[in-house]
């Protein structure tokens, strides 16, 4: 079944919300029901959607995969706690760290990270629980990507012939699939969520998994995380859609304390876009390119080199894996 | 024997040139010498020097290693051909390739071209001819940068303890040892060399090795050169020091007529600096670097993504490899 884009601008949020929140209770009925929140807009509005049709009959599951960027955990499990909704943190760093050993196509790290968390650590969960519903926050360019082969997206199964009833043992329900990420943050916003959710900048599925080329290890997961955040610090102010910072495996001649250092290259990349079904690099001014630089090299010691993209997209992808 | 500076404020051209045209006349005598030639501001200055003092004695070669510029060995035969100054080529692209092949590390890069250079290209001709004195273009910087262990420049030999009478056969003359890149744009000036010439930015001596992360292959040169064409048609009237495309070995995702591309990445590098001994990345126009990037993508259809350098040197370092 082709799912059918809703436009913005027939959008009418308090509608939208009403009918989900009947779709939701009309499927799970008296059953329980699972979702994973990331703290991102989609999965938070998932969130509040099945908060809102199902109560305390939603489990929901932070995994805090060992990927995600600093303080993440505590600061998303802390801002549902002030919307009164629980968050069950469930710790699976080492389990994503062995699936991820030794792959590097990105695309085979992004099926190693949807292998995982579907299949180990929510098919625990679901196992354990006899829980039969999962629901999760696909969105409109999710499944267009993925169907069109531009980039695997975690979180597109059924559009792709996967029967997850019989592969994992639960179905799938998608509230937002009919949306774009403009849409999602108006209906966030209509549920409550305070403006650091629904505001947030895009993060990617496979978290910083998605930021580092080449095979993911520990080391570089702390590395990218430090210049991700002086990225965030540096960038949050200027309006762009989304920024990020980029872990090369290419490693450029450097010079530090008049010694020649062979060191790591961070690109950092700042997008102007509405949907991320195209976009154009923010301009910057020199003066942040310079300060992002100048911390970037100072506060993640193993980086000799910042560069910033100025591709559009197309032919270049928002994220570089 | 430490090389000592003579620095652009102490240096009187007219001065400077008698000088070492008489230390190369007494040095040589009656016998023959050889140099090669790139083109660049260092050698064409050498060679104007060494032509002053030795006349036809000095026999002047072109190295065509396969390695440089679109239509650069053309190019500099003609502009000597003009100044009176006959020019031999010599083709030794397979015997550089097969240097190269499966070396991945940048100071075996650059090992593997000095030594390619200087025992089978200039070894065979010095062997050859019984010519035993090199005159070479060896500036302050090179030495200093080698001499301190941040980047083994090609032609710095001497320095490092070679004894090149008895390992390659001949005894090497450096005349532009004491200076930096500005005063040999001055004397190469003074020398009546064009303005093509003494204004032209730097560019390395292993060429465009120096502009490829990991492995050198024939078609990785040949990529690397119609980006480098594109940067420099659009650079060189910003009145930088150097610019120049490095080709990555990290792949990033692109997307292409819809559908997902897995290509190349190029890193476009401009900078301001006098002296190459620190630079800061140029101030160019987000105009500027939209042009790049859509001329680049487009005219270099394996390349997906580019990106501009926005690190200082230090710690960056003007060249990656």
């Amino acid at each position: 079944m082709k799912t059918e884009e809703l436009r913005i601008e027939d959008l009418v949020s308090a509608e939208f919300i009403a009918r989900k929140v009947k779709e939701i209770s009309d499927t799970v009925g008296d059953a329980l029901a699972v979702n994973a929140l990331s703290g991102g807009v989609d999965s938070s509005t998932v969130t509040m959607l099945g908060h809102r049709a199902l109560g305390d009959r939603l489990r929901t599951y932070f995994i805090d995969n060992g990927l995600m960027r600093e303080r993440e955990p505590e600061r998303v499990v802390s801002i549902f706690d002030h919307l009164g909704i629980k968050v069950n943190v469930v710790r699976a760093d080492e389990i994503f760290f062995s699936a991820l050993k030794g792959v590097t196509d990105p695309e085979q790290k992004r099926e190693a990270i949807t292998r995982t968390f579907y299949n180990d650590v929510f098919g625990r969960i679901v196992r354990d629980s006899g829980i039969r519903y999962l629901l999760q926050g696909t969105n409109y360019t999710d499944i267009e990507e993925t169907v069109a082969g531009i980039k695997r997206q975690h979180n597109v199964l059924e559009q792709l012939g996967i029967d997850t009833k019989e592969r994992f043992g639960y179905s799938i329900i998608e509230p937002l699939a009919q949306l774009r990420k403009p849409a999602i943050r108006r209906v966030a916003k209509a549920l409550g969520l305070p403006g650091e959710i629904y505001d947030r900048p895009p993060f990617p599925g496979p978290a910083l998994v998605a930021r580092i080329i080449g095979e993911v290890t520990r080391e570089k997961v702390e590395t990218v995380r430090k210049a991700t955040k002086v990225v965030e610090e540096e960038l949050s102010g200027v309006g762009a859609f989304q920024f990020l910072a980029i872990l090369h495996e290419d490693k450029v001649t450097g010079v530090r304390e008049g010694r020649r250092d062979y060191g790591q290259q961070v690109e950092v990349r700042c997008w102007d876009s509405t949907d991320a079904k195209t976009g154009s690099p923010t301009e910057l001014s020199y003066k942040t390119l310079h300060r992002l630089a100048e911390r970037i090299t100072r506060e993640v010691p193993s980086v000799v080199s910042v560069t910033y993209n100025i591709t559009r997209k197309p032919p270049s992808t928002i994220e570089a894996v």
